[in-house]
């Protein structure tokens, strides 16, 4: 079941789309198409892809109007197609023209409270509910979705979306192109406080978290992700970082480009992240280390020390049925011990190899 | 401390209470129960139950004016008590009897901003703040807290309870009889991108996620859960699934009926997942898998292939002292090397025997 | 880039701040500091602090106008200095002095939606769009962030500050000066359910969560952090207790006074934690168990049994290069046999040795 806000779906020819994504058109430049699907799902009126050779078998069955394919897959597939070297990128391409995602109209909708002195763009939408506080500045095309809040002073660039209930806090600059998800945080304070012992009796004193957050362009964060103001200087992100659900940011990270962050990783304070890394889910990176660009890790792995060294990494334990898995951890509590078994047992055979 | 917001507590009679639950009465049907309470904590007019064996020792000094007791236990205890197979099970029903949580009262609240052609049903609660956009529609006894949003074209269903600042986006299709704790969202973009190296540098293209999110019927989801809308299918959650906090459930991801899930897992795209399964805290599971019906995964394991069998899964290292552990730890990664000096041995010691 | 909300910044001559801190001050008592800065970044006009040896180097070349350094370290740097034992914790406290965060003034806000007969001080803050229902109460001071939501018959005490889209439920206690931060929410469902049998086919019948919430005075909540209100008990949160980002405490755990928990932890049902504890980030605590005073443990530890003994605690193997992991976590699905082969060599070693 799939609800459409919208009524009238966009359509387009073949033609047109071979053109926009300058692929070779095989078959019918006419055919309509109306929207995309998977290789399994496909009906006629929608197009589909193959990007995962594994997936060619159900080539022969598929009833899409078209499929985007790679020249070497052409013959497999009688039907009409588009030709590219990446298909998946051509997919992901014309998914932007199929997305049939209500728009909202530029204004200022009457119930958003906006200071006197905050500057909206007229080309920019501001939905219900929104609260936009003194001194903020929001650009031309920007959308600040329904509920959501910016604080003092904080710039949210061109084209930048911020989908419901997000929150802004003062004094951060988001670039332009960016896309925020709902309960999406941003300048909260970093977790900072010292250890004070004056009066006899422990108590934490907090630090003030007194930097802001700095957001470059074509930034993507997802729902329920928390991105800390600096302690001092600000927690930057750098244009294209892409970060899925669920993740926490700490006070003055620095994310280098177009790095990926999957859902529920947690990158602790101070660490500097380079560029074109990818963290795949549940990933933690503990505070005040150096991952060099390029560095790839598994899933549910902690880094614990700084990475100068492209490449994968990882840790962990393999899953397990239970029973099995417990006699093994048991062991991994004697592991030591058990080395040092190995190691007198290799001695007692090299001394009874030179009897 | 326990402030009730309501000043009239509802008071039952312990006969009422057994025909609710169709327990065997022994004692004083018309015993008057204000509350519900823990054995420890139990008080005169409050009911308690025993559901677990090991706390049979609190029965002596329980003052419970009654208790939820099995059959076997009847004689262990000295007051009234209702008698059942399944105490736990009992007090699950009662606790609905003496929710004193406020109840929203039919109709829009006028701080709301429902679009003209959005439907809210008569007998719907829609509260302050609450954002419903074009060609939503939300069903009768419907409750939808302070500050929500509810996208285009999304259905709440018949009773569907949203608590304060839920956010549903656009598409999103909601059974009837659920209940959606504050902060979550349902419908963010799946965290789909294409890599795209056309220009020589490295950036990611974004995929469009033009799929929905289907929810049935009895579906629970915790505070600042979000479940991701489909690239092209829909992301799918059965009827009677129950999901807790901080949980993200990712594009196409499919859960199967009575599945519950623990906080702060995280579900990887395309996933399929069984009905009858049990996922503790902390647990992951990477895309494209297939876990079948009655699984269950204990408590921060990564599961990264797919589960064939019912079952219990498991994968970690035991906590210990840091100091153990780290001896321990560094050992894990001698792992490999230790095996082959054991072969070593084991080859000599054969090759000795053989002497 | 670091946008100030604020355009007068607050200035203080040394004197004043050597004062405030009870420095014994090296240098000219006059000079203004406009700010804090780090000791790399710091520029005329601020002041610095040395908190961790290793940096002693970026004295040398530090153009800060003044420092707070340890006496020790007096003679190593030629400025301006504020002498104190703990230059970190009298940092955190000047951070206060120099905190320019935007202040909200008192009052409701014409856009909030007050229940009639909720109480709210006059000299607290309720910001737009907030929503307070019946027979709640907000102290002197506290300040209510845009958005926020603040169920029946809770209570928000002195100077307790919600940031913005926060979400208190009903029946929930706050006392004062707290600071939670955006999206934070307080008193949602505990996730409890009985498994239901009755009709054949499995389903859980939910237990109504009838606790509440307890929160002490001086407590932190992180963005996106979920705090369950109890089953039957309530959930409580000592005095001086700090969390952190993404953190999720199930319903009725206790945590005890200046508890520490990092970003992304997940604490399960009715554990008691002691107080003075830290939790690094990512950690898991299963139910049920009880944690004694003054536990550390590391991140991405999951704790599966109670802890009577202070100290650190750890779980977890090692990150490596993925190609080396992958060997060694193969052998950990070996290791009881690996400790049976070990055991078999032992057993031959003694046997030749008695020959």
């Amino acid at each position: 079941m799939n609800i459409q806000a919208s009524a009238t779906p966009a359509t387009h020819t073949l033609g047109e789309l071979a053109k926009f994504i300058g692929a070779e058109l095989k078959g019918d430049a006419t055919c309509v198409i109306e929207s995309l699907a998977t290789l399994a799902a496909a009906e006629s009126g929608q197009l589909s892809f193959l990007a995962n050779k594994s997936y060619r078998k159900y080539l022969k069955e598929c009833r899409a109007s078209a499929l985007i394919l790679h020249p070497d897959m052409a013959a497999e597939f009688s039907g009409n197609a588009l030709l590219v070297d990446n298909p998946y990128l051509a997919y992901a391409k014309l998914s932007a023209l199929f997305d049939q995602s209500p728009k909202s109209a530029a204004g200022i909708h009457p119930s958003a409270t906006v200071a006197e002195d905050a500057i909206v763009h007229a080309d920019a939408s501001v939905g219900p509910q929104v609260v936009i506080e003194s001194g903020a500045r929001v650009e031309a095309g920007a959308v600040i979705g329904a509920g959501s809040f910016i604080g003092a002073g904080s710039i949210i660039g061109e084209r930048t979306v911020l989908k419901s209930n997000v929150s802004i806090y003062h004094g951060c600059f988001v670039g332009s192109d960016c896309l925020f998800h709902s309960q999406a945080v941003i300048g909260s304070d970093g977790f900072g406080f010292a250890p004070n012992t004056e009066n006899d009796d422990f108590t934490w004193t907090k630090i003030h978290q007194l930097g802001g957050v700095v957001i470059g362009d074509r930034v993507e964060l997802g729902a329920c992700t928390a991105i800390d103001r600096g302690a001092l200087d600000d927690t930057v992100l750098a244009d294209g970082v892409i970060i899925d659900n669920q993740v926490q940011i700490a006070h003055n990270v620095r994310i280098g480009e177009n790095t990926a962050i999957a859902s529920s990783c947690a990158i602790a304070g101070s660490t500097t992240i380079g560029s074109g890394c990818t963290f795949s889910g549940m990933v933690g990176v503990v505070g005040h280390l150096t991952i060099t660009d390029n560095v790839h890790v598994t899933a549910m792995t902690l880094v614990t020390k700084s990475i100068d060294k492209p490449g994968s990494y990882s840790a962990g334990t393999p899953v397990e049925e239970t029973a099995k898995w417990r006699k093994n951890a048991v062991r991994f509590g004697q592991l030591n011990a058990l080395v040092n078994r190995v190691r007198s047992l290799e001695k007692h055979s090299t001394d009874s190899s030179k009897k």
